[in-house]
């Protein structure tokens, strides 16, 4: 083949954000197909905060290795085939790694799945909505066993996860209050999706918002961040709350702020449950098929920040940790 | 009547250790009894971490006001009574508080239970192994979800609680391993309980000890301490491990240290509760009869170590956090 193929690879582990070079674009030809693989052009990646967990240590998948593709979640299409599981034009989803093309074989398979051509529904919601950010705000959901009227507090409530988490709280009966960075995205969450108050956090008062827009204390608290924002919210919990432990964003540039007053969970006695999207593999099929219909009539909307160009996804990361976007943020080949 | 009680008031809240004076001693005429009350002598007070924090700050309990009564969980005899539901020579425990003589009436009625007199069993049985820390040890159990062959890490692991929890780990199939601050505790909890492994945190190379004892990982961890040594521990769960948090005594006459490493829960989905005992009031029964046969058959086993004299409880306070107890530690009137 005369193809060429682009790729990120991993140049050195960053300490805070992304510098340059720490990912180095690098050219090459494409390997002829062997028996048992696919070619697929990547189409759409995903920017996800655990990327930077990803690049910087093992954790519950091995750090990317230096000199290898730089792992992303990815939409593509097949292009060519030379495994009976896939045709030219099928459309996966999966670990495509931040380059133009990927090869399916079989040690990647169990990470890509086949995407349908659903009416309405764009190739990017398989990314997000309908992707690893639904099936995350839906199975903590699950975790977090949410009661109607309870009062629901999501962290980074403007991402590609907690905008979901706060319309399914609304979907589930709850009082929900989002906490994000800007006055923008909190129109959006109150105005957009439905959110009963947002809260920017950058403003100095924001932690007297909180006690207001909770009177009845916070029951849930779906985490994204860590930090102060997460001690904050601990503060405000009602007896028995329960802490659904996602993300812990503020911590990953910089070092672990850890917990400050983590006496809390045991004075009020909360469950704190750490989870991760890929145990629930089994059953994504099941919530996929949930998340759609919400999203088909309406319950769920969603918003893509795009960003074009593979050479761009090194800032598009370090957007995650600046507050660069709002919803999901999608890097487009 | 002519009978002169002497109670320990809350003085001044302490910073770190109880200093002399916090509690001060006084004495008066106990006033005549009225109608719903009765008078109770104190016989046995028991000493427990949570005492300190019912001294500094409000918490699942209000803080004990200043020039009231330091609350403390007792046994003591009924001496006299104008109350139907106590009679001369009933024995009960509860939250007598440290003084020589209880008044019950209708205000801290709930707080106490009548206790049964069984043969071979000490009075100092229920403040201990059939008591709060009994209980303690068989709910945290029960949150828990011991399966056989699970390696299950406490710490505090010579203190009352701890060493009780050890035990019920084995009864349960557990792999034991305890952590406790001497070699002489350290020897009682394996030799004499049965513990497979005990370590001395106090040794330099404990981290490593604890890393041979948990070969394959750690799948429960029964927490009383907090601060450095639950954060080795934490480095060493299991995924998908479960986190009883009991207690937090390393902060609790210092600073709360918090948890360094929180993004471990993240990374291994772990769960972590917080649970109080008095949630399980109405099961106390059930339970107390349960850890009852085992103690006579010999399957739990227990230590205790006696103080005399009401005037020693602040210094018996202060002995929780500097290692000073085995087992049980009591004051006796």
């Amino acid at each position: 083949m005369s193809l060429n193929n682009r790729q990120l690879l991993l140049h050195a582990r960053p300490k805070g954000l992304l510098a340059p070079g720490d990912l180095q674009l690098v050219e090459s030809p494409i390997p002829e197909l062997k028996d048992g693989q696919a070619l697929a052009k990547v189409k759409y990646l995903s920017m996800d905060p655990t990327m930077r967990i990803w690049i910087a240590v093992d954790s519950y998948l091995p750090a990317v290795a230096i000199g290898e593709v730089m792992r992303a979640f990815g939409f593509a299409e097949i292009l060519e085939s030379r495994n009976t599981d896939y045709k030219k034009g099928d459309r996966v989803m999966g670990l495509t790694g931040l380059q133009d093309y990927a090869v399916l074989d079989s040690t990647n398979a169990r990470t890509f799945q086949k995407v349908p051509k659903i009416p309405f529904v764009s190739d990017t919601a398989f990314l997000g909505v309908l992707g690893i950010n639904g099936l995350t705000a839906f199975f903590g959901m699950e975790i977090a066993q949410p009661k109607k009227g309870e009062t629901l507090v999501v962290s980074a409530a403007a991402g590609a996860t907690g905008s979901i988490v706060g319309q399914l709280g609304k979907i589930y009966g709850c009082h929900v209050v989002g906490i994000a960075g800007s006055d923008d995205k909190c129109a959006w969450i109150k105005k957009g999706l439905g959110f009963d108050v947002a809260i920017n956090y950058k403003q100095p008062d924001w932690k007297e918002k909180l006690a207001v827009a909770t009177p009845h204390g916070i029951d849930i608290n779906f985490e994204n961040v860590g930090g102060e924002i997460m001690d904050t919210v601990l503060s405000r919990m009602n007896l028995h709350g329960r802490v659904v432990l996602c993300g812990l964003i503020s911590g990953y540039t910089k070092e672990d702020p850890g917990v400050a007053s983590f006496s809390t969970v045991l004075v009020k006695r909360l469950k704190v449950q750490g989870f991760i999207i890929l145990d629930y593999a089994a059953r994504f099929a099941e919530a996929a098929t949930q998340l759609g219909q919400w999203k088909m009539f309406g319950k769920i909307k969603d918003k893509e920040t795009i960003v074009e160009g593979l050479e761009k996804a090194p800032d598009a990361i370090n957007m995650l940790f600046t507050g660069g976007n709002t919803g999901k943020l999608i890097v487009k080949l």
